[in-house]
């Protein structure tokens, strides 16, 4: 079957009767690829006749279909003709795990974070109207995505539509974790309704198809206190927002789907259709573990096991151990997560202080103030979060938390340069995002230890703080005499003239490379561990350019604004000529790929450092 | 009346019938200080009774009351001993128009954006429980405040509840202008529920009272499909989730409110309490044009009528005009607003082409990312926004804008320093967070001509780009010749020796000032205007660097990310020696009053730089 679906459409031609082979078929490629290269393995497998059915249903590139977060959307790629690339997924150069318009005209919108693909279908579907064009707009998001306030805004605002978009709810109980909160105890009510029958559709289309008499009959539903209306129609808060709701709809039954899927075309405005799908379905390890199968590594297919053997130990066990620690000795101290307590490393804490763990929903913004709220009331909240999604709650942290000086900490983990997820996951803004905000205090650790230390620090600070660490194995420096954390104050390593390299964070491993490769050209080289990037180590910068030629600066993050170029302006401020060279990432977006093969692209590989400071020092010489 | 009210609790003390009269009293002395002072004038006669009948029923400060937005609190303010800074509200070293920890202990959180409040009363109710206080928090948000998705994050969130917090739905149908969308539709139907009585609460009171068999009545009366389920509990979407929904109250009659308020105190659990009342209450200009007695300037009480002279063209007028008339030209532009189409001068445009103009509610999120997708759908969109709301869509505009290079134009008004708002309200961040994003153009223009021309300029690029301009009177240039605009070129005005100054934005009316001071001093000094703060005009920078000692820089921004560091960074990128004079705000919040009070405060007056850079330049010569 697989074999016929050369590109987009082509699952037209399939009959009826071999759609579940397909769909079989689907699968056994998935586990496959997957198993060989990783990736987002129990969402795709959920969303598998989902997908089929809009492709039968729909006509690509025509029709528009928005995937939220997106990376459910591999049985997509399939059937738009990019089986080949699975081969190379979320590989350097290699096909990306999320839709990407430079991809193919089939990906209507690109995306990544979560809770974004109504506001996109919307404004699709507004231009769509505006320019008297005729396609459909499909816009697809699990319960999950319904925890971010997002989705929530623009249902707000599509309500006000009078013409046909098409939101499907691919409720399958779960964002990476279990959901929490209201929303998904009120879901939890509809998924026990009947099932949608031929019944009520026949109803509401009918009622649809007689304009005249059948849109006040809806309204007098509508207005009907009683339990018709209940039945007629169990989405009652969509409903009287002036949404159409439909479902819910068994999500692996794909004539089911198709037959949902025409009949939510034809409503003349917004319309969700509620679609109970599995994650995991049709591998029984995934359905038993899907937040584990969520998005993996390479596994062997019998039994579901990696084939990565155990990492060390990660910055984010460290980060979960300690603050675990921290707790026992202080009762005020709390953590927050936007639904990744498990990516966070917060589930051993979670597990010990069930009462002092929270879990907000996939809502940064929320998370901020929340955590804002806390410290006012008197405790040590830390909000444990990525470093890309605690994009979304900028605004709060400048708001509720710097201006009040409030000691919140946040743990940004997937600081730097995150691999295969790519461009909309790379953590590579955040110290420009944080620097310039009025009482922060920013730090970062060299090593695994010194994550430890810092925690510890932080959590006894007086205002806002945030400490900053990658996704990967925690450094462990041999011989680190780990000098204790003072307030603004770096840490030397090794003093001696010439070159200076101030590394901030996690590039500190490669820093001792580049020393060392520096150091067998006959240079000489102070090495200074940064600690803080706000506020910077001034007596050291002073310290620094008396006596050495030049300064380079380190970090994983993007130069405007960031580490080094707060260094630049210090000197430029006190009216130094002194000869800075920031290292940093380019002002550009950083695509999937292994860590590695990516910091070498991004020229922040020890050999290509090394060679740039030997350059830059050799001009400073010519001088 | 009022004169016996000293201090917080002082309320408790006037006899029951008295409580009328203190609210006229009341209402009558926010009419005579603000018709002197200006200020939040609508929003304040609404919540007299509201804020009176919290105050009778809860102690402060032990009891945490949080504003949302916080312009409300005036009445608050006077009932917590703070009548007599009224006549410095909103001044420099006055009284904050909004609350503020700092300034009295009542004053439980500090607000100033929409929709925080209940995720700030959340974080307390938290702290409270679980280091076993007793005290109530109850958090106070407008029917506008529900537009944004952050308090629905926050309202999914405190679903799970098992203790008191008490939601207050402030509901006058209004943000600053009326609300729209699905909730407030949803709303609306509640509004006609027939209003609280006494019967209703008397079986809500009696089933809470009785924990044993109690609970379980509850939960079968929401399992009940039937009408008396609706009958009980009208807010069957908050009652879903899991909040006790309690209304709707008159909001004007002090003794239900008290009565629902100690109801609603008595909930073991989250409760929203949904009162109805009317902005402008008392004050029938204010209650027929609640919008134009939003945020006003001081007023003649007998007609309502302004006592400011009608100020010259503004910025924002100019936006207005000039997108109305490039959108008769060319189809494809559309606008979208965050619920101020007033403030951002939208309003003769929405007139003229009302299906191009979306409002999207206070939900700059998604007003961001629905931009992205009408940008995708082949259309032209212009978010017109203040630059601290736009604080909110950071996110969105990494992820789903700059990263697609999707044509949308930011229209960001309110840059720099806007006054007697305060530090919530100040858009001094702006060029920091969009310097850091690839692919985004910002530009600022000079006079409001250039405005003009910059918004033409920006409609016909291929990828995103901001225009950031302030509030107030748009500069006009004497004999400005408007040279025309170029990408990421600036414009010489001026071209000496010695001295060059690079302004960028509005500023520059300042710059022609300090210009002034110098060469009356003797020192010859270029002018530029700077235009583009990406990308930088680097051509221009090469050559200003030849013939010039010192080059100074000019924003109203912090400096930390700005104009003025891309510079520094530029040349030292370079390898040059350049000394740059960074003139921009320091690394703090701006408090409110005047935009020259506190631009002399913050060293960005003409004079003040004037001596600035005159030392600067001492001081290179000496070298």
């Amino acid at each position: 079957m697989l074999e016929k679906i050369k590109k987009e459409n082509d699952i037209k031609k399939i009959k009826k009767e071999e759609l579940p082979l397909l769909a079989l078929e689907i699968r056994r490629f998935l586990l496959e690829k997957l198993s060989q290269t990783g990736g987002h393995l129990a969402s795709n497998l959920g969303v598998v006749e989902l997908t089929m059915a809009m492709h039968r249903t729909f006509s690509l590139p025509e029709d528009k279909i928005i995937w939220d977060v997106g990376h459910q959307s591999y049985t997509h790629k399939i059937l738009t003709g990019r089986k080949d690339g699975f081969d190379q997924l979320r590989k350097y150069g290699g096909m990306s795990g999320f839709p990407k318009r430079k991809e193919s005209d089939c990906d209507a919108f690109d995306t990544g974070h979560s809770s974004t693909s109504i506001s996109a279908g919307l404004g699709y579907v507004y231009a769509r109207d505006l320019k008297q064009e005729k396609y459909h707009v499909i816009s697809v998001f699990g319960d999950g995505s319904l925890t971010g306030g997002m989705a929530y805004e623009a249902l707000n605002n599509a309500a006000s539509l009078r013409t046909n978009f098409i939101m499907v709810l691919n409720d399958n109980h779960m964002s990476i974790s279990e959901n929490v909160g209201g929303m998904s105890k009120y879901l939890a009510k509809l998924r026990t309704a009947d099932i949608y029958t031929g019944l009520k559709k026949q109803v509401v289309r009918t009622l649809h198809k007689v304009p005249v008499v059948g849109k006040p009959m809806i309204r007098n539903i509508r207005k009907t206190k009683s339990s018709i209306k209940q039945l007629l129609v169990p989405g009652m808060f969509f409903e009287d927002m002036g949404i159409t709701y439909l479902g819910p709809v068994a999500g692996h039954d794909i004539e089911m789907l198709c037959e949902a899927f025409r009949e939510a075309a034809k409503v003349e405005g917004p319309v969700l259709l509620h679609v109970l799908t599995k994650k995991g379905k049709g591998y029984p390890p995934a359905e038993q573990y899907p937040d584990r199968f969520h998005g993996i590594g390479p596994f062997q297919v019998s039994t579901g096991l990696s084939r990565d053997k155990k990492e060390k130990e990660t910055y984010t066990d460290v980060f979960g151990k300690t603050l675990t620690k921290l707790s026992k000795e202080d009762e005020r101290i709390v953590a927050i997560t936007a639904a990744m307590a498990g990516g966070t490393g917060l589930e051993p804490f979670q597990k010990q202080f069930p009462n002092r763990c929270f879990d907000v929903g996939i809502a940064e913004g929320h998370g901020v103030t929340f955590a804002a709220g806390l410290a006012a009331g008197g405790l040590r909240p830390v909000f444990a979060v990525y470093s890309s999604f605690l994009q979304r709650g900028y605004d709060q942290i400048i708001h509720d938390v710097a201006l009040q000086k409030l000691p919140v900490v946040f743990a940004i983990d997937r600081a730097g340069i995150v691999g295969s997820d790519g461009e909309t996951h790379q953590g590579i803004f955040d110290l420009s995002y944080l620097g310039s905000i009025p009482n922060m205090t920013i730090l970062a650790p060299k090593s695994g230890r010194e994550l430890s230390d810092m925690l510890e620090y932080a959590m006894k600070l007086d205002g806002p703080s945030a400490i900053r660490y990658p996704r990967g194995t925690a450094y462990e420096m041999p011989e680190e005499d780990c000098q204790e954390i003072r307030y603004g104050k770096s840490e030397i390593i090794a003093w001696e003239s010439q070159i200076a390299i101030i590394s901030y964070g996690h590039l500190f491993e490669e820093a001792v490379t580049v020393r060392r490769l520096l150091k067998e050209k006959g240079y000489s080289c102070t090495l200074v561990n940064g600690r803080f990037a706000k506020p910077l180590d001034t007596d050291m910068l002073e310290e620094v350019c008396k006596e050495h030629r030049l300064v380079v600066s380190m970090e994983e993050n993007v130069q405007r604004g960031g580490f080094g170029e707060s260094i630049i302006a210090y000197y430029a401020g006190r009216g130094k000529a002194v000869r800075v060279l920031p290292l940093a990432l380019p002002d550009d977006y950083v695509e999937h790929g292994s860590i590695g093969v990516l910091r070498k692209e991004m020229g922040l590989d020890a050999q290509t450092m090394a060679d740039r400071i030997e350059t830059a020092y050799q001009e400073q010489e010519k001088l």
